[in-house]
C-alpha cells in the first residue's frame, strides 16, 4: 500500500541528502504507509504518542501500539509495535514506544535525522542518537501529496460516496419540526451502514440562519421555510471527503430560489474554470465577481480547497494563492451566499483535475 | 471554573519550588481549565498544536486557537487566542501559536520552566527562553485528579445519565437480524438527543460472540440467542463516562442465564467491597476469585478503572495494583465472563467512593 507515495518521498529525500528521517506528522504518516488510527475518541490513551515512521535510506518502519500492528502491516513497511494496555504492570505507552523507537533507530553512527518537529513530542529527542543533529523538515514532503496517485484516487472516490449517502439521507430528514441533531443521527446512521464502520464526520449540519458561523448541529428546531446546510466530510482509510448541498423545510421562498440558482450557476462556472495550468486566485476571484455580480454579498471563506490525507490543503482556492492546477490534483469548491440570522446557502463538489478539464466526484443532489 | 484543581496544583507547584510551567497534555489542560476542544475529527487543522497552559506563580493562561477562544473563556484563566483559519494569507498556526507564546512567556528572566514532555512539541522550545531549564513533570498533577471535586461530580453525573440515555436506546435496538451499527446508530441518536450537541462515544456494541476482541460496531447481523454487550463511554465538557450492560436477541439460553446472574452477583460482590482503605488489588483479587469459584473462565481485563478527564486512570483495580481507595474516588467495576466465538457477558457501573462505602452513579439496565 502507497508504495508510489513512499517512491517520491524516498527521491526527494535522496536528492537533498537525507539518509534517515522520523515522520511524527499523522497526515504525513497516513500519507506515506496508508495507516491511520482511529481519532474519534481522541488520542489512545495507551499510546507513548501517534504512530511514528521511520525512515533509513528507503527502508520504512511504522512504530505502532500492539492494538494497531494488523492494521499497520497492510502498509507494507515493516511493523515494530510495543505494549499498550496490560494488566499486569503500570500502563507506561511513553517507556514502551521509547523502548521501540531505540530498537529501530539501533546503534548505527546516525550523523543527521530529519525530523517533523511541529509533531514531534520533546521527550523523544533523548532517544535519538546524541550526536545526531536533527534537520526539520516540517512541510517537506506536502508538495509531493498533491497529485494524487491512482490508490489515492480509488479511497477518495469511495469516501465521497459515503458523502453522497450521507447527503440524500439528510435531505430526506430536513422537515419543520425536526431538529439539526435529527437531521445529523439519519446522516451518521446512513453513512456508518454504508461504510459498515465508524468513521470520522465533520463539518456543518445547520440551518441556514446559522450557517454564516459553521458548526455542528444543535437542538435547534427546524421552522418552516428554514433552508438547511449540509457539509459532510468522512474520513475512511486515512483520507477524507467533503461535499455541501442546501435544502429547505417545505418549499424555498423566490428569494431563496433566486439565490440557490445563483450559487447553483457559481458552482457551475466554478467546475468550468477547473483546468490544468488554470490559478487559484483567477478561479477564486471569478466566483466571487459571479455572486457580486447577482447584487449579493460575496461569502467569507474560501472558494474551494485540495482535499487527501486533510480535509484542507493545497491548492487552496483562495485570493492570495497564485498556484497553478495540474491533472491529478483533487479540490473542493463551494460558493455561498450568507445573510446572517436569516438564510444561507452553499453548495460543493469534489473535482478531479484531468488533461482538459475537471472530473466531479461528488454525486450528491445540490438541487432545492 | 475548575479553581480548585488550579489551588491544588498551585499548592503543589509552589512546594515544589517551581515558578513557571507549560502544560501540554489535554488531561491535564481539560483538569485544570475545564477547557476541552472536540477531538471527533482530529486534531484541528488550524491549530498549532494542542492548547497550552502557562502557569506563573499562580497565575494562569489559556494560548487556543481563536476559535475555541469563546470556550475557554469559560475557565476563568487568562486567554490568549492566535490566528487560525484565514483566507488573507496561508495558514500558519504554528507561526501564530508560537508569537502567542512568545508573548505570553514574555522576556522575564525565567531560569526553570516545568513541562510535560510526552505531549510537549519540539518547535516549541525554540521559543521558550534558551537559559531556561526544561524540568519534566509529567504525571506529577495525577495524584492531584484522584479524588474528584464537586464540580467534577457535576460533569461525571451528567455524563454517566448520557451513558444510561445510551444503554436504554441500544437495549431497545438489540433484535435479530439487526447489524450491531444498528444498535450503535440507535444509543448514539439518543446520546446526541439527550446531550443538546455531539459528544464523542467510545468503547464497544458487539454481539457477545466477539466481544472478547472487544470493539466498535461493524456490519455484523444479530443472531437469535446472541447476547450483545453495550460498552459506552460520552465525553462531555472534558471529562468521560463509562458504564457496560449486556442483553440478548429473543430469550437467553440456560447457560447465558446463569452467566448473567453470576456476573451480577460478581458485579454486587464488587460494589459491596468499594470504600475507603480497601485496596485495588484485593478487590480485584476477590471479584476473580468469585468468577472462578462458579467454574468460569476469568476475564481477561481489568476489574476496574478510575475516570475522570481521562477515561481510564488511577487507581486501576488490576493484579499489581496496590493503592487504597479513599472517599471522592469515581471508579468503573466490570467483571465479565467469555467464551470467545460463544457468547459473551460484561457488567459495569460506577462508583463513587463515599465516607463509608460506594454510591452507584449509572443508572442502566443490568438486567437481562
Amino acid at each position: 500500500m502507497h508504495e508510489e507515495q513512499r517512491q517520491r518521498a524516498h527521491d526527494l529525500l535522496r536528492a537533498r541528502g537525507i539518509d534517515y528521517a522520523l515522520f511524527t506528522s499523522s497526515a504525513t504518516v497516513a500519507w506515506l504507509s496508508g495507516f491511520a488510527p482511529p481519532v474519534q475518541t481522541g488520542p489512545n490513551l495507551f499510546a507513548g504518542g501517534p504512530p511514528l515512521l521511520w525512515y533509513a535510506g528507503g527502508e520504512w518502519t511504522l512504530i505502532v501500539l500492539d492494538a494497531h500492528a494488523e492494521a499497520a502491516a497492510a502498509s507494507g513497511c515493516s511493523v515494530v509495535s510495543y505494549l499498550g494496555y496490560t494488566i499486569a504492570e503500570p500502563i507506561d505507552g511513553h517507556g514502551k514506544l521509547s523502548a521501540a523507537l531505540q530498537q529501530v533507530v539501533g546503534t548505527a553512527p546516525v550523523r543527521q535525522i530529519a525530523i517533523e518537529q511541529h509533531n514531534f513530542p520533546l521527550y523523544l529527542r533523548a532517544l535519538l542518537p546524541e550526536q545526531a543533529t536533527l534537520i526539520p523538515i516540517d512541510g517537506l514532503l506536502a508538495p509531493l501529496r498533491l497529485i494524487k496517485t491512482p490508490e489515492e484516487l480509488v479511497k477518495l472516490r469511495a469516501n465521497f460516496a459515503l458523502t453522497d449517502v450521507g447527503q440524500a439521507a439528510a435531505r430526506a430528514a430536513v422537515r419543520p419540526g425536526a431538529s439539526e441533531l435529527d437531521v445529523w443521527s439519519a446522516l451518521e446512521g446512513a453513512i456508518l451502514k454504508a461504510a459498515g464502520q465508524r468513521v470520522p464526520i465533520g463539518n456543518d449540519c445547520t440551518v441556514g440562519r446559522r450557517a454564516h458561523r459553521g458548526g455542528w448541529p444543535l437542538d435547534v428546531t427546524i421552522l418552516p421555510g428554514d433552508s438547511f446546510v449540509i457539509d459532510l466530510s468522512t474520513q475512511l482509510g486515512g483520507y477524507w471527503s467533503d461535499s455541501c448541498s442546501t435544502c429547505y423545510a417545505g418549499e424555498p421562498n423566490s428569494r431563496q430560489l433566486a439565490m440557490h440558482r445563483t450559487v447553483s450557476d457559481a458552482l457551475e462556472l466554478a467546475i468550468s474554470l477547473v483546468r490544468p495550468g488554470a490559478r487559484a486566485s483567477d478561479i477564486d476571484q471569478q466566483v466571487r465577481a459571479f455572486i457580486a455580480a447577482a447584487g449579493y454579498p460575496v461569502y467569507f471563506h474560501h472558494t474551494g480547497h485540495g482535499i487527501g490525507v486533510s480535509g484542507h490543503e493545497e491548492p487552496r482556492i483562495v485570493p492570495y494563492n497564485d498556484m497553478t492546477l495540474a491533472p491529478g490534483m483533487v479540490i473542493m469548491v463551494e460558493p455561498g451566499i450568507y445573510f446572517p440570522d436569516e438564510t444561507a446557502i452553499r453548495l460543493e463538489d469534489a473535482l478531479l483535475v484531468t488533461e482538459t478539464g475537471a472530473e466531479v466526484l461528488t454525486r450528491h443532489s445540490k438541487g432545492m
